[in-house]
């Protein structure tokens, strides 16, 4: 038999897949995969099963125009502006393909949200992660320094999110006026993976494309913001212009995103945003993102309360995630999303999309198993 | 502002999608993107209004289990081996990151579906085109010296392509038999796209994968077999023990296909055998080619039945897609289908998965136009 590539001879399921594969196989409360344990909204529902049977096939690669022109509307962009992509994952790689190669380097912070570096590589470009500062008292920090000290003549885009996957954190003005001022300084894209630009807990996130509007592509995710991560539509808002170089080679990767999601989408957006479901949504996940802190806090645990997305990290040094999934709880330890530096110790996240009843049972368990375990 | 890669220089989009564009804007009777117009079928569409709902999370990147099993037992195969992806497309962008990257040639017959050399490109390899003969007398016939001749020490993968996109041809028992002694004595991968793999007119076409399982990848695509082209749900049986490694380039690029669309596929694939829903659609499909081949021979054109697929291939020197579509009728030139040689003159595909009365309409406006035009 010929050879696989070196690119192809892993076959490491992600860290995500794989924790959800042992939750199902325990029997555990599954916190570690971030999707939601609700369903989708009524009205993104109705609109997909009014979609399939009229809207079954092929979209142009770019997107729909319905859905085009509605994401332009939500985000304040031109439609024309936006591709439509196989969720945020695609639209990433997309971007790493159209914006990187070999001989380049891309900066991005770690904890990493782990596809980044895989898709920067198979791009043929060399990730460079900037750690973020962690300390028990004042949590998660972006370290600008270390940004700025990172960046090369090779560098060529920055890759940044906030919302935040794993920390939570959630980048302030002044932290993005630096960063739009050291990509201007050394002529770098910037990347802004918002996926979670609207769960947040405090102040609502700056939209990186408001500061750099000539250099910042916005990654977005209907299956983030409408509770449906399985229906795999996101999107791409470009730098005026862009929008067909960028269709051009997503064309290449899937052809186009599934219609009937796409035109359910492109008729949801709209209705989330006046019937304010993502103020819901914060308020919903907020009164949960605390139950299950303060549960854990009384488990012992140092935890960092997130600013944005559903997730909070954790120290509790002890825990490993093999025994708690044994023991009914899948979390996704620290050191997936940790390529170049070591995790900190006993770091873990945890998904807070899940039910009350989840949240409940979950620190029930963790309860009795580190009374056992630990 | 950065540069652009060169790989992402175009802005062009791909010429299906453009021809449909442009048959939009004319109000052209659309008989170039391969769609049909025709809606999916019943069991289909009421498999995915139940799995809206009900299954809207993330799937495994490498399938559903009940897909994969499902894809195992039509093809027979063994789910184990089976890969699910977002359509065929990306079926096929997977395979290329897998096996050929800088250095490498894949070897491709020409007239070409447009997407496999920009996918070769993209992986970093070089596609090598070798063309079919075309004759008035005999129409189109695989060159299989100019196969071997084509195979230098460079060359890692074969990518094979019956039913054939735009020739209709099926190759032969002793053709795939060729073919396969040539990968073999020359330790090659086989590609395999066999999207219309149910639509043939004549004899069933041998698979792959039967006369040489171990190195053979073979394509499928949901939206081809059951006319749902926007619904992105294709699969790769590949040789065992590889679905793992394919998986995990996969996973990079769209993370998973549509979970909702995923699950009813799965369910419908054993309707669709079971009913003798693609004997129905070949009966169908082969009454309206011979209705659109009768029809364009009596204008003068030079017709190749297909074999199989949903595509007809003509020759009437003369015509122009550009004047066509403005006459009403969208079709493909043959040059969209051919990089390194040039297309034989006056060459078209015209798509015949469109209703009856569609053709009949592309026909009458053919009759004029060219009274006029030619
Ligand atoms: C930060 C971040 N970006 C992108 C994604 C991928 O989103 P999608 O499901 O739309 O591909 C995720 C999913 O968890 C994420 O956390
Ligand atoms: C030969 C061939 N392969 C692959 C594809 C892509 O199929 P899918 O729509 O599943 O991506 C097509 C679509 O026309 C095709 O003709």
């Amino acid at each position: 038999m010929p050879e696989l590539l070196p690119r192809a001879q892993s076959s490491s399921e992600s860290v995500f897949a794989h924790m959800s594969r042992l939750a199902l196989r325990h029997g555990a409360v599954n916190l570690g995969q971030g999707f939601p344990s609700d369903p989708p909204p009524a009205f993104l529902l109705d609109a997909a099963r009014r979609a399939v049977g009229t809207a079954d096939q092929y979209a142009p690669p770019i997107g729909l125009p319905l859905l085009r022109d509605a994401v332009g509307a939500d985000l304040g962009v031109d439609g024309a502006d936006v591709v439509v992509t196989s969720g945020a994952t695609e639209a990433l790689n997309v971007l790493a393909l159209a914006l990187y190669g070999p001989g380049d380097e891309v900066l991005m912070c770690e904890p990493v949200f782990d596809v980044y570096v895989p898709q920067a590589r198979l791009a043929g470009a060399m990730p460079v992660t900037v750690p973020m500062r962690l300390t028990d008292e004042e949590g998660w920090a972006l370290d600008l320094d270390a940004v700025r000290a990172a960046v090369t003549p090779r560098t060529r885009a920055l890759l940044l999110n906030s919302p935040y996957n794993p920390t939570g954190t959630v980048f302030s003005r002044a932290e993005l006026d630096a960063l739009v001022a050291l990509a201007r300084a050394h002529d770098l894209w910037i990347i802004s993976d918002e996926v979670y630009d609207e769960l947040y807990f405090g102040e609502q996130p700056v939209a990186l494309r408001d500061l750099a509007p000539e250099r910042t592509f916005t990654v977005g995710s209907a299956g983030k913001r409408l509770e449906a991560t399985g229906w795999r539509v996101g999107w791409i808002a470009c730098p005026p212009g862009l929008a067909g170089n960028v269709a051009a080679i997503r064309q290449v990767g899937s052809f186009c995103a599934p219609t009937p999601f796409q035109a359910a989408v492109a008729s949801a957006l709209p209705v989330a945003r006046r019937e304010g479901f993502y103020e819901g949504l914060r308020a919903e996940y907020g009164e949960r993102m605390r139950l299950l802190a303060g549960g854990l806090r009384r488990l012992g645990a140092t935890v960092f309360e997130p600013r944005g997305t559903y997730f909070l990290t954790l120290r509790r040094p002890g825990w490993t995630a093999e025994t708690l999934v044994e023991e009914g709880v899948a979390v996704i330890p620290g050191t997936a999303f940790y390529v170049s530096h070591p995790a900190p110790e006993g770091m873990f996240r945890l998904a807070f999309c899940k039910s009350r009843g989840e949240l409940g049972r979950a620190l029930e368990r963790l309860e009795r198993g580190t009374h056992v375990g630990a």
